[in-house]
């Protein structure tokens, strides 16, 4: 099994670069929740290519068509299924690389794995774009958690060494939360921005990549939501953010930064604040034995440089059982981390929608 | 649900850590793997506590009782369960923290999750003792894929900021893998392990505690173990061991590193090497669109700094809704990374098996 | 959760009768397995409406759209996801329904599920039209395990009290098991057969409907194939059936007459034969301890009558809670069994072919 | 995986009939729930043997230990585990019978899925003595159930041909529903029973065995619980009712009779009862479209006479794989189906309290 995630909010991503669409089922939707197309589509339109010249020139209509679990304009409670279709695909582009393997990318792994019959145009079901369901049923989430008022937002936190402003995880507002999401170059610090623009132009004129980290935080969630052990929320991030291609570390709070603390240091103090309990700081990052604390959660995800590069590689043909080179042409981002900040806030609501709806129920919405 | 883990490898996980006993049930083992006690028990010997004064004083006997599906030396292919009795219980040195809310602890956040119902004695459920079954199922686990020729190990990379040597990814061989498990403080530099206990012991005497961080690796996987998405090495692997109680961060490779790095730096150029396929580095642990490659699997998890510590910290009574502060007395651990590297290689272990019996099925070991 | 089913072969079925389309992705799906898509367009083909008088006048062209996970001829072994556009329905014949409860259909307890808001037209999710994915997800796992020599039939062992011969259960052959449904009328006694469509017949001319009973077999599978308790084939099977609509029992070899058996004549004697460990009966259905033994698995699946029929029937106005009266008219079969036979086979099949993918793994085919 | 159940209230059950323990962990359980240990402990003993002569004359204290889970009398909303020793075991009875397959039993089947290593001794994992823990599972749920005023019952429908009273399915009342179960013989009509008994003796003197009917009604249950295709009351029940050793069949409702009636018969109209919407018959078993429609649910399942019998039967030895025959003796019921009641019981129970904690979730107990 592979692309299934989920014990409530079930989701099952299908689709191939170059076939004939991909697309998700979402199961296990609690029904009469509103959907917003047009904000639906927004979201998505974010982490589509071509918007932008740090990102791919692929265009993309990208539009999902719902074929089923929404009617009169909210979800029916059975299955929710989107299907975005496929039209413009080179397979040319990518033709002759079949059996040479591209260092850093799935095509060895992925030819072991499915006896070399798996669907290598484009990258296949490795493919990046296979983000864009996932990001379907992110916005599905998100718009479920606003009936309870959670928020989930995300930014670029750094670029080839550059980096942006932190969400503050103790006050952390709504405006802050969602302004990078409103802008091309999703960061909180325009400037940072420019300074991480020009890195990249830079690393695609030197044939080139960079990688990036992304933070993301979710506001509103009440104390109490996920479980000790395997059903913790930072287990449940992890399995489904792990699932994003390029993500290659994760964490939580104050995070690897832990190690090199004292306890007196890392631990947030609870106090009281209008009668509310809170913790005067969040290096927990929301979580505390997988549970919410009421405070912020707050994560950060690392996202290694595209191994897509015009530079000549050495590898093998593994048909051949040869070494050889390769230099990789065709449409290819030098940097994903801009359109991954849509994907990591996908993967986070659907993750914290899936330990809501443990704690609720189908019936409490 | 909770402490359940596994599509293949199932293990549920019970107990509280001054409740009767603690225990794990395993379901789809294949039946006829040789489970050798004796080794069984020397692994769960190094997580367990009183080894040395850098550990709790606690003494647990911590010998599982092996309750069903194991049968004349090899496992019966039926539900594996063993119990751990609890025995060495002190109730009282926590009675009066009942309601005021530990910091970095998850006394707010269970007693919200649980209506106050949960068994607060010692943690709980919580407790890092729930870690002694999650060892007997890897030491399982590890045994199922040595049958293979799969090893894990693992090692402490890094206390209060001092560095052990780190695993060679490329050429790591199994006397390197294992060596750190064999000492009494599990590192590969003996010399950086006495600075780090220095620093545990300045720590402890500053009613204080440290945390760290714990490398991990696995050697012998074929290529072509886990799957595209979420049925990923990476999101089993961080599915299980943000399960470990203290985890904050989780990397694969070169982790959080490749945010900095060029596609041309981080790409593992693959080579062909004795007729085999490999790559010269190994920046991404082994680890390409979620399934192995055949070089060694590694990745290092950020252990926070143990919660309790004797210093007064500022919190709250929770039932009373009041500010307040606590001072931890008991028995605790001023550094668990310690005995938290044998819990990492055993969650690796299963997540590594779980993988494993999905493409070679129960029928073929 | 409803409409996910599986461990190993994952179907995830979406879809309203009346809306854009319906479909299922099936994920866990070895790779390199050829299908035959004429032959899965024969076998749904056996499903659809329209083929005689005595079912539906609904034409629907049926014909699912392979979207990914199939290339150059086989299964790549990522998921499979095929799409049946909507084309031919008229949403006014069911559109005065929608909140007078037709007896026998879900439409009061949908309602109340999913608070009012599941999309009613034309039975909605919970139409009959949804067993077509389940017929496509049923063709694919045939020919999957026809791979293993496996082959699965059924055909009508009753209707309105008039009976077909039964499989022979100890000596059933590939010719007989698949006789029926390469008939129109799938039936094994073609004279029986025409007694039962005279008898629908009747039914129709009465304005009414007859319900009924549909055997099915597997041959060729080996010993061994389930798990105790509820991983056995009975379980699987159960679980699956019971999501075709209208199912309302199940049972296995000798079933329901056990109960009035005596151990001496309900137990199968062991006997060797060519070599080979058989039974001389068959009443287990070829399970023992939910286990296959090596005979044929044989169980039979009750068919309560349509429950659409145009006669006046007192009901319930849901919405005004008021009592009425409902006079059903559109399209709608008097008899739905012989169109359930090859529903009831891609049912085995997919239960099969699940417990299977758990011994032999995804890469022994 | 053989014996973990449930999305939801999840049960891991392990064990062997002569091993150290048997025993169940539950997973799920909304926390607070109130347990009464002696009610939990009248409840099993209605399962265990060596109550009267209809039984085996084996004594088991089957006296549950809870390990986790339960704490100042509720439910602390961690695992639950509960352990029960085995004791009373003569592992010499089963000895000799090792390779020699029992008719209608799971030895051979055993030794082909786990490969000769199965625990064989009084039937091990497939002993009848694992209902226990299914009880105690069972016996929480009923409880659980209880705080939504969900009452679970059954009784004996049929023994050898002798029927006892039905349930009548439309106004069954809690008295009727439970007073089966406070009967030693659980029956609705004593006099009944006491035939049945007759037959059981004299099947017992014959060296023989008989088989049966268990009916199971569940009243209380709200419309809306359940979900439509395979997360149906029907599918769910199904699951784990096959679970049980010795079910051959199920049926809800009418179950197989719905064969043999006009739609307009098996129909259940809609009408209105002070103000609540019933139906007037209840052919549908309370169940229409997997869902509740707030009617007693009602199935029955049948169980095979016992396998185990006195009188010689043919069989193979499987290791010398030669023809053989075989005359068991021990300790064996002559008829199980009386303490199968309990199990039924405890089966739907669980079942239920699974579809339920997916529409009110964890909280809302």
């Amino acid at each position: 099994m592979s692309s299934r995630w989920g014990e409530q909010f079930c989701i099952s991503i299908f689709g191939e670069s170059h076939g004939a669409s991909i697309g998700v089922v979402i199961d296990g939707l609690p029904s009469g929740i509103p959907l917003d197309l047009a904000e639906i589509s927004q979201f998505m339109q974010r982490r589509a290519p071509g918007r932008n010249k740090t990102s791919t020139a692929r265009q993309e209509s990208d539009l999902p068509q719902i074929q089923s679990g929404f009617h009169n304009g909210v979800t029916t409670g059975t299955p929710l299924c989107a299907v975005i279709a496929n039209s413009d695909t080179h397979s040319s582009d990518y033709a002759p690389f079949s059996a040479i393997a591209r260092p850093g990318h799935a095509d060895y792994t992925g030819a072991v794995r499915y006896g070399g019959h798996q669907d290598v145009r484009g990258g296949g079901h490795f493919s990046g774009r296979l983000t864009a369901p996932l990001c379907f049923a992110g916005a599905v989430a998100k718009q479920l958690l606003k009936q309870k008022g959670i928020l989930v937002g995300a930014h670029i936190a750094q670029i080839a060494g550059v980096s942006d402003l932190a969400f503050d995880p103790v006050s952390l507002d709504a405006d802050t939360l969602l302004c990078a999401g409103q802008r091309d170059f999703p960061v909180l610090d325009v400037q940072a921005g420019e300074t991480m623009r020009e890195k990249i132009e830079a690393a695609r004129m030197a044939q080139d990549s960079v990688g990036g980290v992304v933070e993301c935080a979710a506001i509103g969630l009440p104390a109490g939501i996920g479980s000790p052990m395997f059903g913790g929320l930072e287990n449940r991030i992890a399995s489904i953010v792990f699932g994003i291609p390029a993500v290659k570390g994760l964490e939580f709070g104050a995070g690897f930064a832990v190690a090199q603390r004292y306890g007196s240091e890392n631990n947030d103090a609870f106090c009281l604040q209008n009668g509310q309990i809170r913790t005067a700081t969040n290096h927990a990052g929301g979580i505390l034995g997988g549970i919410s604390n009421g405070m912020p959660v707050v994560f950060r995800a690392a996202f290694k440089p595209t191994p897509s590069i015009s530079q000549e590689q050495h590898t093998v043909d593994f048909r051949a059982m040869q070494e050889t080179s390769i230099a990789i042409h065709g449409r290819h981002d030098p940097c994903v981390v801009g359109r991954a900040v849509p994907v990591v806030e996908a993967a986070a609501a659907i993750a914290i929608a899936d330990a809501c709806i443990e704690i609720f129920g189908l019936q409490n919405w």
